[in-house]
């Protein structure tokens, strides 16, 4: 073991679980590719590596750059450092071993050209087989530890909002609100922003994901705000649709169908309930209003070391929500011509329902 | 054509040089996955999109999120809003064409599980055959265009890096430090980083890729600063390593070795020469100093909408480079237990040698 005690047990036993799926599989080995996976499984946050989980060991492959890091970040496994490449070293090792091997692997991280030089490297005793999504469906579902950790992500992006707000005045470009929402993020101690931060005002806002621009705030303009931070890896994701001035009906009404339709979401949530239930209970809310139209994309979606993570919560997913999985509720309304609102949280499926782990006040905010 | 004018004439010749590689890839057409490509080609900066490039038109596809936006971004090419998904809205205008077809795609950016699903959306009249990197070859030459903003990016950088040296003293922490440097790229009408700012401090400064952490800036450590700001889309890339304290007469000589070795590739490149004869030139020097084994990167590499880009300057890459290549040089040593320095600029190629883009002091810092 190495210095990084904290790790070890964690990075034991998820790597542990992922070997209960070789029998269903038929695998004899899991060979693992994108860095988030790796990442949880043994430690190692790096740019560079392959992890190959054998029965009864584990190693990582990365180069020369990080052998000093690896040394320090990797637990419950080996490291060997290519120097011609990765696909190279594992497939020196594969070839050594005894006896033909069926190894599985992501199809949906693996690109045909990687695979092909997977196929030459390791040599006709391999047979690659589909691992599927095995290691995103042990991420789903978050441990103690983790949910700890983004428990404390959402506390910070919740802090980051409520500062942000007091400076939406006429005058401030969206690209500086994000700026100073980004240099928040980081100084209360975020590695980052866990994606690139949405500021977007008047028609703007109806781009459910525009980028921040030179555009100054005015007065009478809807503005939205979606802004994550990443703590110890973890992503948090948290929305907020503010008015500058004072809102007409009309947008005070579609901002309280969009809260209505959170809150619907939120009451559908409970263990054993399909995520394409929970997505049609906010759907349902803003189909009363008339507004079914105008929700352009799903209700929400998992997040832990990715933004994106399972399970999605849209149109008819079947995944039956679990204990443990954190997921964003985030239904939208977009109207060409006069913006957008959108109201996002995050919030834990537990025994009994669902528990917000963002804390940023929900009501509308005319400034 | 659209609201954005200035997009079109350069969207419209990027497709057009792109249809002249069709009768060497024996293709009717280009299906272009990879996001900085669709980019490159008709302006569109979505999180969701396939672009079809056919002899005579092109076609946008992206999701309902992006209605608005692709309207107003995309140039040279139609737009197709796909309700159930992008590769079955691609997929039913391929089996609406008359014939077999021949449709080219990246490799290196389709996943086996995209592929699968492609091939099945096609039908049996496509045929899927290799469009190698095409279009990266396209994008390693900048145009005129181009090369203002990039100018500017690096410009930018330059000034953020220069703020930053006086803020490095003991007690900040590595964090910290990466937070005000983002707020000014930030500040300074970037978009954002071109990615997670590195500081790396002391012992840590021989990690060549360290994520910064809370760890404090003390006297007598090396502090390594890699950092980049996107503009307009395009990245910047710069590094700077300083002392903080009296630097002892080994880490100069380490300071002024990393320092010949970038003079050298710089000298050596002329349009014609390759990319591994640069990245020779630099291990060269570093050699003649005892330090071939501390230099465990490549010499550098492209940039552009990525911050990795053709061509890669390694160890025996034969590609020759060209006029409008812009690379960065970044040549650095990494001594565990005692820290790392790296110094790292960005070029133009131009047909009488190398013109840096980036403008912040090269001479060795001691605070």
């Amino acid at each position: 073991m190495t210095a990084n005690q904290a790790n070890g047990p964690s990075s034991r036993s998820r790597i542990d679980r992922l070997r209960l799926c070789f029998s269903r599989l038929k695998a004899d080995a899991f060979l693992v590719s994108h860095l988030p996976n790796i990442q949880y499984l043994c430690g190692f946050t790096g740019s560079a590596a392959l992890f190959l989980v054998e029965a009864s060991e584990s190693t990582l492959y990365t180069d020369t750059r990080y052998t000093f890091q690896a040394r320090e970040e990797v637990t419950g496994a080996r490291v060997k450092i290519a120097h011609r490449g990765l696909i190279d070293a594992l497939g020196n090792d594969l070839r050594a071993r005894r006896g033909r091997r069926r190894v599985a692997y992501a199809a949906a991280h693996v690109t045909v050209a990687q695979k092909s030089a997977l196929e030459a490297a390791g040599g006709s005793g391999i047979r690659w087989v589909s691992g599927g999504d095995s290691i995103e469906r042990l991420r789903a579902v978050k441990d103690a530890s983790e949910l700890r950790t983004m428990r404390e992500a959402a506390i910070l992006i919740s802090e980051v909002v409520a500062e942000a707000i007091p400076l939406i005045k006429p005058g401030i470009s969206e690209l500086e609100l994000a700026a100073e929402i980004e240099h928040a993020i980081k100084r209360k101690g975020a590695s980052g922003p866990s994606f690139e931060s949405i500021v977007a005002s008047g028609t703007r806002s109806a781009w459910a994901h525009a980028r921040p621009t030179s555009k100054p705030l005015r007065k009478n303009e809807l503005v939205v705000m979606d802004q994550g931070a990443i703590l110890r890896g973890y992503c948090s994701d948290l929305t907020r649709t503010v008015f500058l001035g004072r809102a007409s009906a009309k947008v005070q009404r579609l901002y309280r169908a969009v809260l209505e339709a959170q809150e619907a979401a939120r009451s559908a949530i409970r263990p054993g309930v399909t995520a394409g239930e929970v997505d049609a209970a906010a759907r349902r809310v803003l189909k009363g209003y008339g507004l079914a139209k105008c929700f352009t994309h799903s209700t929400g979606h998992g997040l832990g070391l990715e933004i994106h993570e399972m399970p999605r919560l849209g149109r008819g997913e079947k995944t039956p929500l679990e204990q443990g999985m954190v997921v964003t509720l985030e239904p939208g309304v977009y109207l060409d011509g006069l913006g957008g609102i959108r109201i996002e949280d995050e919030v834990v499926i537990t025994p009994t329902g669902a528990l917000n782990l963002t804390t940023a006040k929900r009501d509308f905010v005319e400034l």
